[in-house]
């Protein structure tokens, strides 16, 4: 669903012309053509990174292009010549991100995940609950996913505090903090929604004392990476209570396997990593890669660089 | 949990205390001192409706209002002496509603209820959606309920068309319909929302062949009244995959029984009847009751009046 084709770089280049003039593109799959593509490759755009002996597999190539947002799985860069940048999607995923965490916030604040459960156990039981708007969201990380995190809250009203490596304070946020104050801000959540990229300083970092500063009452979605979290930690909690409810995209490993315990834990809607994924979205990446390439030629810095020191 | 308390008149007749001021209020449960209050009063509040001889047992009484919208229970109001307004309590549900409505129709976009069926059989299987921004919403009923889901629907960046008894255009509304065009609209639907009152004309409106007239990619909730729409035929039509998915949070009967097919009915989600009620409502009941008594005092006509020949 999500592979390039022909077709859709043939529709990408009709609506850049000018900058498609001249190009020559080599489309392969699993490999077949990679090396031969490499040996006169200026720019590669993949779903997976040609690692091994690049310097010498492609003489001439400048420029990798991913086609996720995520760089966790590619650290540490290492492999990755000091005359190629790797630039990252991050960005393309902001308009479906919004959808997909809007309806988040209001499944937690209407108890979803507990009356879904009843579902599952053919038990009626009118859980209430209030409007969403005033109730206070924790963002963490705040790029362009948390932002559009933000958006999405501050569409329905609510207070958002994002909380980032800098502490730096963005639009739609009400409050930034650092990653070093987010004890302070967790026991205020209603909702805790985490966005960060996964790193050396994220990993882990929603971990079971940090679970604990959260309020009984308030609810949890993870739309970025599964190890920024404890989930058995998490699991624990649901099954005893003291979390209202989680929604999870994203499992470790993926696919989840069908013996997992979170398909079954109460209160845990577990979704299959869709929240960031618009079926249409190679078609927005060609569009970026685009504007990109108009920088390319004139050598300007490129966008979505991905950074070697912080992975992301 | 609906219920009124003296503390919440307490609280209520001091946020108006001017016009509390000499009302002499009875508060009771199950009808313990119900004929005995009646006998003097000229005003009744409750969730059930004294309906036996009320002209002989309520000499005085001309004002009962209702703590719910849906007059349809009451019908038909043969009971009422003529002397004798009804009103209900439409409108309160409408913040809550719009939360409702705005979930709903991001979950049916992303296709959560085949997501949540594929979690009960702890399958994975990534069933990608695109943003919902430039869909289209078909709302029935365009009361204060449907205007509130027509705000959540545009909100989303959807198109709304509006089915109703008049076809009157009201805000919100891109496009406003007659009950009578309803199959002119059901094939434009990527959502069907039902938010019409139940009465003689809606009962069954959505019958077998209506519902065949949707798309099989569209989504439909049911926040109003079970028998307007053929539960049976839409169960036919998620078990053969004929419709995308489905979310019904009013049943027939209510609590839906342990037994009822409709928990386990793949691509649907039971909602216990949570949609429109916001916990702290009799508050808002309270306040929406004393701006009508400031009219009831000075003889004017009040807000919400059932109208005996409509049924709302």
């Amino acid at each position: 669903m999500f592979q390039m084709s022909g077709a859709r770089w043939a529709a990408a280049a009709k609506r850049h012309a000018l900058l498609a003039k001249g190009l020559r593109v080599t489309i392969g799959w699993d490999g077949d053509i990679l090396d031969k593509a490499l040996q006169t490759a200026d720019m590669y755009l993949g779903s997976t990174m040609p690692r091994d002996n690049l310097d010498v597999r492609a003489p001439r190539l400048k420029w990798l292009q991913m086609t996720g947002a995520g760089a966790d799985y590619l650290m540490p860069l290492d492999w990755l010549p000091k005359r190629m940048v790797l630039t990252n999607n991050s960005g393309a995923q902001a308009i479906k991100a919004k959808d997909s965490v809007a309806m988040a916030l209001l499944m937690l604040n209407a108890r979803l995940p507990a009356v879904l459960t009843n579902q599952r156990k053919k038990r009626w039981e009118q859980l209430y609950s209030p409007p969403i708007a005033g109730k206070t969201a924790v963002v963490i990380g705040f790029g362009r996913l948390g932002q559009a995190a933000g958006r999405a809250a501050k569409g329905l009203g609510l207070n958002v505090i994002s909380v980032t490596r800098t502490g730096q304070r963005a639009r739609t946020a009400d409050l930034a903090v650092r990653t070093a104050q987010i004890d302070k801000v967790l026991p205020k959540a209603d909702f805790v929604i985490v966005t960060a990229p996964l790193t050396k300083e994220t990993r882990g970092l929603l971990n079971r004392d940090r679970l604990d500063l959260m309020k009984p009452s308030a609810g949890l979605v993870n739309i970025a990476r599964a190890p920024i979290m404890d989930h058995d930690a998490l699991c624990a909690k649901l099954e005893n209570g003291s979390i209202s409810g989680a929604i999870l995209d994203v499992h470790d490993p993926e696919p989840l396997p069908a013996d997992s315990g979170l398909w079954s834990t109460p209160n845990l809607i577990v979704l299959p990593h869709i929240t960031c994924d618009d079926p249409d979205y190679i078609s927005a990446l060609l569009d970026f890669w685009f504007q990109n390439f108009a920088r390319f030629k004139k050598g300007k810095p490129l966008k979505n660089r991905v950074d070697r020191a912080l992975g992301y």
